[in-house]
C-alpha cells in the first residue's frame, strides 16, 4: 500500500439520521484521498470534562455508578457533559459540586482526550482539583452514585494494574500522577 | 443526598432508534434505584482490540490516520473492531496484519476500557504484541494510514505529556510501560 501523504477526507454531506437529549448521530458522505466515496456514521457529541479531585491528605475522590452501556457499577472520577457555552474550567467545577458536593479552589488542566475518535467527536477535558471546599451548588438529585476515597498511591496502582474499567478514569490519574511527580 | 447501596438500574424496555453499518442506537426506558423511571440513550457497539506492536529494535509502530469525528488526523495504535464471533487475541493479529503488515508471534493481554461507559456499549481489548514478523493477510484497502516508528521511550513520554489524543493509545502505552517495566 502506497503511504499517502494528504489523510484527510472530504465531507460530501451529513444526514441526521437521530437527535436525542444526550446523542446526536449523523451519516456522512465522505471523499476519501484517492476521491472515492465512503460513509461514516459518526456521534456528535457536546464534549465532556473529568476531574482527579485531590483533598489534602492525598485522598482522591471518586465515584461509583451504574453505567447502563457497560451494563456494570463502574469507579470513575467525577465526570458530565459540557453545557452550551460553557468552559470547560466552568463545567469541571459546577460538576465536582453536583457530584461530590466539593468545590474547587485551584484547576490544572492534564490534557484532554478523544475516548473513542472512530465514530465520536467526544472531547473530554481532564483535570486536577485541589484546594477543595463545601461546594455552593445543589447536588444532582437525578444521580445514583455512591462516593469513595481512596488513597492517590492506590488508586494510581489499581489504574496501573489494569483493574479500572473506565479510560478517562486511567488516562486522567496518570496524567495527576505525573503532574504531581508520584 | 443518601447513597444508596444498589445502584443498578433495571432496563424496561429498548428501542432501536437508529441501526447502521457499524453502530446500532437504542433508547433505553430504565427504573432507576428509588423506582422512578429515566431514559438512556445507548450506542450498541461489537467491541474493539488495540494492540501495541514492539519491534525488535524497542520501536513501537503507530499509524496516523483522519478521524471524521475528531475532525483531525491522530496518532493511534492500531486497533479495529471485532468481527462477530471473533475471539480478542485473533481479531487483535487480523488487524495487525490488514493495518502494519505484521503477524504477532506473542500477544499478551494489557486488560481493558469503556471508552465512554456514559453511552457506549465499546469495551476495548487492550494487548502488547512482540516477536513480529511478516504477515500474511492482505492489507486493508479502506484504510488511508502512514506507519510511524518511534522508539517506546519517546512514545511514553509523549503520551505523559497528555500530547496523544486518543484516549486508547495513551492507557495502553502505559500499562505497556508497567508490564516492561519502564
Amino acid at each position: 500500500m502506497s503511504e499517502p501523504t494528504n489523510l484527510t477526507e472530504k465531507t460530501l454531506s451529513a444526514r441526521p439520521a437521530y437527535r436525542g437529549k444526550l446523542l446526536n448521530l449523523d451519516v456522512l458522505e465522505v471523499e476519501l484521498p484517492d476521491g472515492r466515496a465512503s460513509q461514516r456514521e459518526i456521534i456528535r457529541h457536546p464534549g465532556a470534562v473529568a476531574v482527579v479531585p485531590l483533598l489534602p491528605d492525598d485522598r482522591v475522590v471518586l465515584v461509583r455508578q451504574f453505567r447502563s452501556a457497560a451494563d456494570q457499577v463502574t469507579l470513575e472520577i467525577p465526570a458530565g457533559v459540557l453545557e452550551p457555552g460553557e468552559d470547560p474550567e466552568q463545567a469541571a467545577d459546577r460538576e465536582l459540586q453536583e457530584e461530590i458536593g466539593l468545590h474547587a479552589g485551584k484547576l490544572e488542566r492534564l490534557g484532554g482526550v478523544f475516548p473513542s475518535p472512530a465514530y465520536t467527536s467526544e472531547y473530554i477535558h481532564l483535570f486536577l482539583a485541589t484546594v477543595l471546599t463545601e461546594g455552593s451548588l445543589p447536588r444532582d438529585e437525578e444521580e445514583f452514585i455512591v462516593i469513595e476515597r481512596l488513597p492517590f498511591a492506590d488508586v494510581l496502582q489499581t489504574a496501573l494494574a489494569g483493574e479500572i474499567a473506565d479510560s478517562k478514569t486511567i488516562t486522567a490519574v496518570l496524567l495527576a500522577a505525573r503532574k504531581l511527580g508520584r
